[in-house]
């Protein structure tokens, strides 16, 4: 099966890492493509960010539906788009958040997210409501490092990562723990890893990969989002930039 | 006080009927100024139209903070970028959706929405959800009308919108209505007095006014949306269109 | 238009007080009159005196109606006899613990209040959940002064509370604020500045001022509470102290 | 044991009827007492009403707890004074709502109300919410006959809340029946009798005995409402009429 | 009446204790019947020994059905077996983890729970979502001992219980306690004695007598669980082991 | 990889259907072995019968991950054993009405179950609450079929389920559908086309097919059940009949 994930921001260097990535993980049998923004912002922090990068995202979905892939990630935890994108297209459209999200409430009695900055609290918030998992969400712990920064040393990153992710099991009765940014996911294994050296062992979940195996999944499946929910745009006249 | 209303679509009749309509019911000392959008589309009504009129829906947005107004009002019930508009300034932004759900919910045990299309409930419900309203709502009630043919029989709405609102109140359990359009407001008195002739008076909120009275009121008060929930976006490399 | 506001304990001070605050804040065509209770409590702080209080509330909205107010207002954090008083007459009666708690979730992810006493935690929390408002509170805030001594030293109430809406914010994740006790309005600006101060900048609501400008812009837009969910009591013997 | 039976109405005929109802239902060892009001309504039916009764419920609560009484029942499904009663005195005190609302919870999936009033809804929807059973109640349904009626003709009153029983079990997915006002308790045996015949068989739950059996236990328990819940009222200076 | 008592356990120690525990709290016209299992685990600590010993549970139900008791108690926390002893019987069965959350929500604002083992919490978690009770909860405290070791040293054990009881008080908002485990029954005055010298006096509910308290009182009442709700189980073929 | 499913009944001719639809829906790398239970109801249709179907449940559990395979799949919507299962083993251990409701949520504002008799719906009721996602929920509608003749007629039984769901589709919201017993799974193509002929196309989600490829995404992933959540059982004496 074909699968384009679209990294919804313009810095080409998360592009190249999310093929990377994608690629890795996939079934033998799926393609990647990858592709990012010709316009909208180098990162995506907050909704101002976000409601700038969701036009050129519904291009990429449109056009990627045309050239008949079976299924698009949109790579980023605030699903940037997501609803918008599942009216555009029949092909099923996943996002990292929900799917990271339900797989988490699965596997655990209550999860944490881990995050990168303070400001992303009550977006993350507004997506747990959203999606119906408020119920299930242990806390949300912060990093403190912004998206553009993420790579510049993962060997720390990890460290800090791993310090909050143990902070949200022993104080926060956290038992599952999802990413808040899909730019950590470099380092989940490195995080299991440190939280199984400390006696803390829960699922870390790469958001990503969540979304991969979940957009698989549908297409194994033959299913795709509900068009009662996200019924097609009607036609009308709109003026483009 | 000076209150700009944005009005989130290309279609200038609107623009021409909102500016009459916040006129009409502004405080004597309030001046109101409204402007629509250079890009976008003709009407919301769908997750994918509200995403393509977010992005000028901000720079009026801006631009209205730095012509000094005191408070913005986005004149539609998606409430369409509200949460960014937030980010980017520091006066009061305000969403009808928002203000009207607000304020049923303390005149009324329960209310419902009376809106123009059957694809509305998903979005109203996510609405409801977000705005933490979810169990005020007694329903959702339809009347099959596209925003852009509302203008075109005031008579025949106000008569389709009065029998939609009676079932709510006889069926639902509605105690009181709120419009899920702003494209409605116009038949707001007509409606109300259909329902005391038929023994069944509740509040009729016309969204427009509830948007306008929260901001003239947060303006009294010296208020805004708190900066830790709505925080400045970063400074950023953005590619426009 | 004229707002009748009613100070419901027998502390004749506390009238005063009243008074000069809601015309302070009261808009230049708004009329205020301020009645305290001939028969009641001295303060309200529980349950028992809330329901000492009521009767004699009750008589005083039925006196203002007839006197031909637009709208009343009972100032008291525990909203005393709100809804019987609904019940009793057509126009607005207002509470500001119901138009603070839903100002302050219209402006923020979540809220904390700071209140007076200990006690008054599972009466706020009744009234969240009576509001529907539960899901945006962040905490609850306590500063351990009865309310009669709320007057004796300003500056020391301001301390005192301006520390607790900062461990509010810091702590507890609140991003804005309202005050459990209407007496605690008069440091309304000085806590705010006390956050702005300390980097920790939030709304912080006088919920008497919530009141009055709910009022207001209900008597503006010709609304009051729904009689299906406050229906007139019916004509019925009663015996009278 | 001793258990004070507080009939919150000035109607006699009521007080000698309940006093009936509970020595009937009591055990071998509980003596009841059963007291009406000296002043407040005929009949409770709304906020207002119960407002007019609790100031004279309390003079009772505290002159059965200075008669050394084991605990006292409110007998009204408003539960008129409840939290104030309780902080009153430190024996239990107890209220039909909320000992049958628990109890129906406990037996069955959903419950529904049959009460007399229209006008009930909202007022036992915000008991729902204040006792956090709201999420076990399948429905309201409404007899539409008054407080004071309701003796005037008892196989009648069986009739209508037998039918509206059964509407309750087989249109709503009621699996247990709870009273709306404790004037009902005396058709409880012919509403469950009816719905045997109807193969529509389910708890049937009288109120008052609900309350009594609670009250009695917990009295053999040696437990009484948290005092840190219902904090007994501070000393302070009260105007009686 | 006759009430049989299940142990759901094969430790026989824990049948003798349970024993003289209900005989000493039972009405005395209520004749107690105690009887453990023939097969299944030594002690309940986890949904896998629940599930072990639930097949032996429901034998001895049906066993105590047929020799005409007139309500069953399963004596144990995780109240197993309770849906399916309902299904296969008309008598009442109660089980101490849903008799005692109710009470508290009863008595209380929030309770707590003061438990054994850190993996009970998930556990407790599910039943308060089950029980319809979760919103009243204000924590669940640990003291870390296994349940096989709970009679050891009862003196210690009532120490670390009121220390996680004054705990919970103190820095959970607790109102009242319920314990986790019925092995812990045997502190229930020693612990509330505690929390009263401390200052920190709540109801403490000794769960194995809310259960027989509720079990005499549905007997008294003429009620049991709703057979809409709990349906007789089909005829049908099994293979026993 | 390889994945056992264990299909919770005694019934022979369940275990070969079952076998042979998770083969034909298996990716090709992954190895279906399909087991039965030796001990236990022929069918699970109440509590009564899970509970017996359970110890059975676990031996087989147990001795797949002896065996070394990579998940496990109960296949029943009740989830029997679930969490006794997910505790005794490391391997991911999956239920199709876990996956399935997430995967609902996932794909639709609400999803509808259609089951096969009306004694399921306080079951079905449990499992919403338990795994968080009543509030996706539209509505259970039953079509009145026992399991052990569900395979009698599958024109007759995709006829009448189409039925069902078209009701849920057009009179109760719903955007999706779940089947309540994976008895049905064999109709899921025929009742998705028969709603797609009536114009009420929505995803039907056969939750046999949805567990799988959530087994499938987890061994893929390396992810299982928080051992947190669900502790290994201790050692302990249990006496098995």
């Amino acid at each position: 099966m074909q699968i384009c994930v679209i990294v919804p921001v313009t810095t080409q260097a998360f592009v190249a890492a999310t093929d990377r990535a994608y690629r890795a993980a996939a079934r033998p049998d799926t393609v990647i493509s990858t592709v990012g923004l010709d316009q909208g912002p180098a990162s995506i922090e907050c909704d101002y960010e976000e409601a700038l990068a969701v036009p050129d995202v519904l291009v990429k979905v449109r056009q990627a539906a045309e050239d008949g892939v079976d299924a698009v990630v949109i790579d980023c935890m605030m699903d940037p788009g997501l609803e918008a994108a599942r009216e555009l297209v029949d092909i099923p459209v996943v996002g990292p958040a929900q799917a990271s999200f339900h797989l988490a409430a699965m596997l655990a009695h209550r999860f944490s997210v881990v995050t990168i900055l303070e400001r992303d609290i009550p977006l993350l918030d507004r997506l747990f409501r959203k999606y119906g998992v408020a119920e299930k969400v242990a806390s949300v712990r912060v990093v403190d490092i912004p998206v553009l920064e993420l790579g510049a040393d993962e060997t720390r990153l990890a460290s800090v990562v791993a310090e909050a992710a143990a902070k949200a099991v022993r104080e926060d009765g956290a038992h599952a723990l999802v990413f808040g940014c899909t730019g950590i996911r470099g380092v989940t294994e490195a995080v299991a890893q440190a939280l199984v050296e400390r006696g803390l062992a829960v699922p870390v979940i790469n958001p990503s990969l969540a979304a991969l195996k979940l957009a698989e999944s549908l297409v194994d499946m033959g299913l795709a989002q509900s068009k009662r929910t996200y019924a097609t745009p009607p036609p009308k006249e709109t003026i483009h930039p």
